[in-house]
Order: structure tokens, then C-alpha cells, then sequence
């Protein structure tokens, strides 16, 4: 029995969007360790004989810490050998992927990375929304909204400034600060979506722009987990001109 | 017979990075037209009376354009029912993937897209670097070097004072003059990676600063198809030390 470590992609929700490497590996895993962002479907596709870990959060509150993930994955692949962590969209986009698989190979674990298909651009193609497009978006940029020092990151400063299709992945809970730093720039016009739990049969969706999201995210009741994303781009999904009206017209019955 | 068009991203080249969801729209296709970068294997996924049409390019040269696929797409489609369009990466990543559906939908065509794994963020995991890392860097910055004008993409002058981690798609053909504008920012001391063939067996990888990678990349023949990495999560690829150290006696040895 050799201790080994697989960092695998669950895709951003949709059980389908695994990859045949990924389903490779839970096939011969011995343990997986799962959390909330993965399709829980997906554990069908271990052995009957694999223990399965529930390591995500409860009520919001986290069961395990990051530090206690990682000795418990060095214990279960001393103990029992193949370790699946199975990882929302792709393990090394803000996964503390590569934290876990630093901390195994310091025990002399084999690591390997299966990517997956990362939320940050499936989420947007699943409301039809091109994180890139010909003539529109040359480039997207992907930033967290949730720093180590709970602060919105930095690099927004510079991002609202930008043509790139910004996409921000766990800002839910920046969204005010984050739609005032574009309406600052006098970029609050831009055309904006949010997706929740994209990919996923309760995806629901708010199209609008930057200036009136924090409302209408408000009065659609949107939240965590979602994805946010900033651009012309967003132009293209098929409602954003019914979305922008509707918003004229609640900007004209209702002030700022 | 309804006619239907199905973009699937092919993932960035390993024949395993491709969905389940992908692989189940091949079974059902009527046609496959498909490119260099999809990883030609999956072709055998579809039914043996499937249509598979080459829409590449040949010794640099494209066999279509854009607008004879566009058409192309259409007419197999009220022909034969269901066009499986097979794009490497992710279809909305630089694909023009959305021109294709646009196109279509104009004809009535019902469209859908599976998204794929992109090479944006798979390629340098096959190398162990990942796009992020906390503490290292909040957020990724993906550009094509390619823009319609045949230039650099503006978006690149922003991205050279960003702390994001850049990474360019189709950008050999800049190589130069992408790196002549990070060390004109004073930036040339920036970890950087080309990645060729990433994830495929005959990937090849060259480490080191943004100063020197011109002539590293020359030295070592790396070529198109590649993805250009820029940024400090470079660095924690294993050989990043040893690659600067050789940079070093080579600039000793050799002036700029």
C-alpha cells in the first residue's frame, strides 16, 4: 500500500461536468474527502468499500479547519492509501489546492492534480454569457472576493479600470463594496450578472448592471455560493435589455 | 430530425480531460467538425455512422475560415440533425464559440454548450503551477496574444502592473514584444513559464524570468501551440530555482 494523494476537480456543480480522469481516480480511491461545492453524486462513483469525509461546512460554520484537513489527509493516506480530495471546479482556483498537496508531499505522499472545469467560466456559459467574445472581451480576470484578510483583494483596484471580463468568485458577502468601487471609477454602467449555484437544476440568475445589483440581488433573494461577473460581455445573455428596461423603470419610480 | 448544434469543449489536449456531459453529446452525433487542439482519439466516442470533417488548420494554413465553418455548421445541421462542434480548451475561452452559435441561431439552429476544461488554467497545473495560491496571488488574468488587429492585446499594458497571475493564450507570436513590455515596467524579474503541449505526452515546459525567456524559448525550441505563464505562482514550480540559477551564470557568461 502506497500512501498517494489525488487533488481532483468535481466541476462547478453539474454532476456531468467531471472528467473521465477525475472519475479514474474516485474509481480507485480509498478515501475521499468531499465538501459542499462538489456534486455528492459523484462519491457513487468510489468503491463500495472507500470511506467517504465530509470535510466542508455545516450551517456555514466549518467542520474541519484547513490545517485539520490537511493532517487528515496525510493520515488517511498513511493509514489507507489512495486519498480523493474532490474539490469544486478545479483544485487550483482558489482551492487551497496547492496548500493541501504542499503539506502532503512534506510526509513523502505522491500528489497528483486532475484539473477540472473551473465555475469561473462554466457558470457564466451556463446563463449563455461568453467570458470571451470576438470584438467585446480580449480577456478575463478571476479574483476572489474573500482575501485571508477578509478585505476585498487589491488587485480590483486595478480590475475596475480594466476592458477584461471580471469575474469574481466568493463575493457575495463584498457585493455593496464591491459594485461602489465600479460606481467610484464611474463605471457603474457596466452590464452585470450573478449566478447562483450555477450549473446546478437551482441555478437562478440577476442580470442588470453594476450600479443597481445590490438592490436587485436584494429583491431576488441571490446568494451564496455565486458567481459575479462584469463586462460587456454580460450584454450578450438574451435578457439584458429586458433587464436593463425593467431597470429604467424601477430607476425612474424609485430615486438612488 | 431537429437540427441541433452542441459545442463541447474538448479540454487542453489529455484525451481524459474531456466531461462525461461532452462524451454523451458525442454519442449523439450526426457530425463532428473539429480542430488541432481537440485531442483526436475522442472522435471515437461518436457512433460509427457519425460524420467526423476536419476544420483546421494544415501546415499553418486554415482549411476553412470562420465564415465557411459558420456555414458549414448550419448546413450539416438541416442536413443531417445534430453537429457536435469539438473545440479545444473550453468553446467560450478565445474559441470563437459564441460567433458559431450566434451564427446558427439566426437559422433557428436550438444550440447548447458543454463547457470544457481550459487550458487557461489546466496547462500549468499539468506543471505543478498553480494560477493561484494564497498568499501568492488573489486572481487570474487570462489574455489572448492574438487580438483581430494582429496586435498585443491593450488589455496586456494593465496586466504588466497587475499583481494577477497573466496568462496568455496564442501568444508565441508576441513573444518578444510581450516581454520587452514587462522588463520596460521594470517587471522583467517576474517568474515566467511556457508551457507547449501542455498535458499531452509530449509536453514541454521552460522556466525562468520574463527577461531571458526570448532566448530560453529559442534555446530550448519550444513553439505554438503554448500557453505563457507570468507571475510569482511561477516560482513554485519545483525546477524554478534551478532554472534560475542557470539563468544567472548564463548572464554572467552572456551580456543582454
Amino acid at each position: 500500500m502506497k500512501p498517494k494523494l489525488t487533488l481532483v476537480g468535481a466541476g462547478p456543480g453539474d454532476g456531468e461536468l467531471i472528467t473521465l480522469k477525475g472519475i479514474r481516480a474516485l474509481r480507485q480511491a480509498d478515501v475521499v474527502l468531499y465538501d459542499d461545492l462538489a456534486n455528492h453524486t459523484l462519491l457513487d462513483f468510489a468503491p463500495e468499500a472507500a470511506s467517504t469525509i465530509y470535510v466542508g461546512k455545516r450551517a456555514g460554520k466549518a467542520s474541519f479547519t484547513q490545517q485539520e484537513i490537511n493532517e487528515l489527509i496525510v493520515r488517511c493516506a498513511q493509514e489507507y492509501g489512495h486519498v480523493v480530495r474532490l474539490k469544486g471546479g478545479d483544485p487550483y482556483v482558489f482551492g487551497r489546492g496547492f496548500e493541501e498537496q504542499e503539506y502532503a508531499r512534506q510526509y513523502g505522499i505522491q500528489c497528483e492534480v486532475v484539473s477540472g472545469v473551473s465555475s469561473c467560466i462554466a457558470v457564466p456559459a451556463s446563463q449563455g454569457i461568453p467570458v470571451t467574445s470576438r470584438g467585446v472581451s480580449e480577456s478575463f480576470w478571476v479574483i476572489t472576493g474573500t482575501t485571508r484578510k477578509g478585505e476585498l483583494s487589491d488587485d480590483l483596484r486595478l480590475a475596475v479600470q480594466s476592458k477584461a471580463t471580471v469575474i469574481v468568485l466568493m463575493g457575495m458577502g463584498k457585493l455593496d463594496e464591491l459594485c461602489a468601487m465600479y460606481c467610484q471609477a464611474g463605471r457603474g454602467h457596466l452590464p452585470m450578472a450573478i449566478v447562483q449555484n450555477g450549473t446546478r437544476a437551482d441555478e437562478q440568475c440577476v442580470i442588470g448592471q453594476v450600479w443597481n445589483m445590490p438592490m436587485l440581488a436584494a429583491e431576488q433573494g441571490v446568494g451564496a455560493p455565486a458567481v459575479l461577473v462584469i463586462g460587456e460581455v454580460v450584454s450578450l445573455h438574451p435578457s439584458y435589455l429586458a433587464a436593463c428596461m425593467q431597470n429604467v423603470s424601477m430607476a425612474q419610480t424609485r430615486p438612488l
